[in-house]
């Protein structure tokens, strides 16, 4: 399914190129890719996987999945409506117009905005692009690994941010049968999928923190819990948690070190591996996911 | 002397990675290199090649060439002293200081440190790492070009900023006999190397406008002279001139394109490709390259 997507999405997105990094390891910078994250891959497969028509393709996201799809819809020449919760950013709603999206302020939270988005989904027959929970977006979210895979073959360990899970989800698909083990990083604010680990089952879990615009998700999702957990239960996917602070420092790192601008979603990977909250075996050879730049370049100086 | 070079400086640089962007070609992505910029390339070679000793290596240069000075001769276990301007900026003094070198204020101006960081050396038997006018340094810049051949051999067109001229000769010398074009591209505030090529001659030129701080060399290299001479005689390299606006709109489109930060000499070679200053002809495949990135990054957004 992994294979097909990366097929099927390879003229919509950009490759995204590697940089080795001593005492790193070997970094994905992804936040290079289109729409400055890694979504606009699920949200292509999602889109030409399941046909839009006409009626073109809804979403409900303040942030980088809003961007993307916005991004996707034009490149594909639909229609897009994104629905946006109340706190939203205006920068993250001022680049979602930019794509020609039509915007609308859809309730408080994002789950509001959510509920919003589906029933008019309901109404216009607009297909549903979901942030994480759905299977062609689990699918193009992988295609990251099979192109990693084919640039660094090399690699033993994949450290990789996780909101939601569909990013997690599709790199576990990818890797259910390889052999690489995936350090599975949340801010300890956003503790989702570690929540569910614990309980064995996708359960309501806090979101807060510097990281919460692009890794705040209430709930793992449905669809990726299966994966993460049949990895995890293999000892092939363990979880770590990170500090606000290791994450500000991983983002002033790449700065400084290599004039790599991530936001603090896109560098909570690092920070795991810069923190110590994940130690890497003897012998490893360590990737490290940078997965998104949406940000004020100005904070990471 | 490239080939040699390369292999001399392998385990000191990175190898750095290309981004294909449609409209825009290959850009090389040489500001993610040590120290923000392409200069330790030479600045290793140089010191390597010459053998620095006990008495360490000196150079001039409030810039990107002292900050990389600085970072080689850490990295080699060298002592460096730094003269530099009394205008050069407090961040690049903290920079060059952060990287142990021993930092001396050397006058008003470029020319004045430069003067007074060659009388130092005669005093202590320091090695000279010029900013762009020494074989060796030419050779090491010139390994950039050698590297982005076997990343991409298909390219015809290579677009590269000019400030003395060590970047360009270098590129010059490795592209001397294989029929690919250089576009040298200089910001019309420091233009010297399309003044000495009017004149036949190195001559002095004005230094002004934003991206002066990297570009801004009074009068283009003895060395590098007569290779770009030679391939603008043969029609393979071209001068091209561009505008602080334009070079403005490049870091700009860099960042909301590819979350991409370049310094203004670092965007000035896009800057004329975006702005028509130079039209591709028709079957051109083009590369970019964004050679710098050492500015505070909330200036690109």
């Amino acid at each position: 399914m992994i294979a097909e997507a990366t097929r099927r999405i390879a003229a919509d997105i950009r490759r995204t190129p590697l940089l080795e990094m001593p005492g790193w390891g070997v970094l994905k910078l992804e936040m290079l890719q289109l729409a400055g994250s890694f979504k606009p891959r699920g949200a292509f497969n999602r889109m030409r996987a399941a046909g839009a028509g006409e009626a073109g393709v809804i979403a409900a996201s303040g942030g980088n999945h809003g961007v993307a799809v916005a991004a996707a819809a034009r490149s594909l020449g639909l229609r897009a409506e994104i629905f946006v919760p109340e706190i939203s950013a205006e920068a993250k709603r001022a680049r979602i117009r930019g794509f020609g999206a039509h915007l609308v302020v859809g309730g408080a939270t994002y789950d509001e905005a959510r509920q919003a988005s589906e029933a008019r989904a309901a109404e216009t027959g607009a297909l549903v692009v979901h942030a994480y929970d759905q299977p062609e977006v689990l699918a193009g979210q992988g295609t990251v690994a099979q192109e990693w895979e084919e640039q660094a073959p090399e690699l033993t360990h994949l450290l990789v941010a996780v909101g939601g899970g569909g990013l997690i989800g599709g790199i576990s698909a990818w890797h259910r049968t390889s052999g690489v083990t995936l350090v599975a990083v949340e801010p300890e604010g956003c503790p989702c999928l570690h929540d569910a680990l614990a309980a064995g089952r996708p359960v309501p879990a806090p979101v807060g923190g510097l990281a919460a615009d692009s890794l705040g998700a209430r709930q793992a999702g449905s669809h990726m819990f299966p994966l993460a957990a049949g990895l995890h239960a293999a000892g092939r996917l363990v979880p770590a948690l990170v500090t606000d602070e290791a994450i500000r420092s991983a983002q002033r790192a790449l700065w400084e070190n290599a004039r790599l601008v991530a936001e603090p979603g896109g560098a909570a990977a690092l920070a795991a591996l810069m923190s110590g909250a994940w130690v890497p075996p003897p012998g490893a050879k360590v990737g490290v996911l940078v997965c998104g730049a949406n940000t004020d370049p100005g904070t990471v100086a």
